[in-house]
């Protein structure tokens, strides 16, 4: 059963949105939440929209674009359920999950290519959570601060 | 008058933030919230640390360092009136700058290295908010979510 994936963007985002997936193919199910054009919206409520999807269990990850990843990334880890990694490489995908249980992966279309991006992509939906030391540091993520 | 950039790092960031205040000379002024030693602490405690102190007033801006950026600016991102910005480049702390208006640089010391680290620090002090077009979305991470 492929796991399911929300995606959202600006409309920076969305030309990558649309050729990622279509190049992961059936590997994922996709929870689309837009946008759907490239017509300006704003970062803000695509991040918003995605951390709100997630915390109704409409997806157990996220993936979300804008320009750089870091401005829909920061809508959406204004949510203590969410954990967006702005991620410009696998390595740092491999390390979001495996020291961060990231459950959203944040990406930069005027930053990085569409290959660097899969490459994220792939590396994030396989790699993780090593738990032990990491654990308690998530655990504050979530709960204590 | 130099301004004052908070910064703070776990145990993986220290050796790059006591090399980024060496290298920096007395072009800023710094407040350093530690840690300040390579024992292990909690990325979570130090990015709280940091936004509590920009809270405060204690400083305008801030440098946050962990392995990644990632865990670190999750950390600090809890917070409304923080915006941090994970970058691996200069491009993206120009671009954190002008369009997120953010005010907390957040790097990763096993992802890139001092000089460009260094580009990074200069690229986000010296560069402007737009406003403009991006007002209204940067006044949504703030308050509106």
């Amino acid at each position: 059963m492929p796991k399911t994936i929300a995606i959202a963007c600006d409309h920076a985002g969305f030309p990558l949105k649309e050729a990622l997936k279509k190049a992961c193919g059936d590997r994922y199910r996709w929870l689309d939440l837009g946008t759907n054009s490239t017509d300006s919206v704003s970062y803000a409520d695509f991040g918003e929209h995605l951390a709100k999807a997630i915390g109704a269990g409409r997806a157990d990850y996220g993936i979300l674009i804008c320009g750089t990843g870091i401005g829909i990334s920061i809508a959406a880890n204004r949510y203590a359920h969410i954990r967006a990694a702005v991620c410009t490489s696998s390595t740092m995908a491999r390390l979001a999950r495996a020291h961060n249980n990231a459950n959203v992966l944040a990406l930069g279309a005027r930053i990085i290519g569409a290959e660097v991006a899969l490459d994220c992509i792939d590396t994030f939906m396989t790699t993780d959570f090593e738990g032990g030391r990491h654990q308690a540091r998530v655990d504050k993520l979530n709960t204590g601060l």
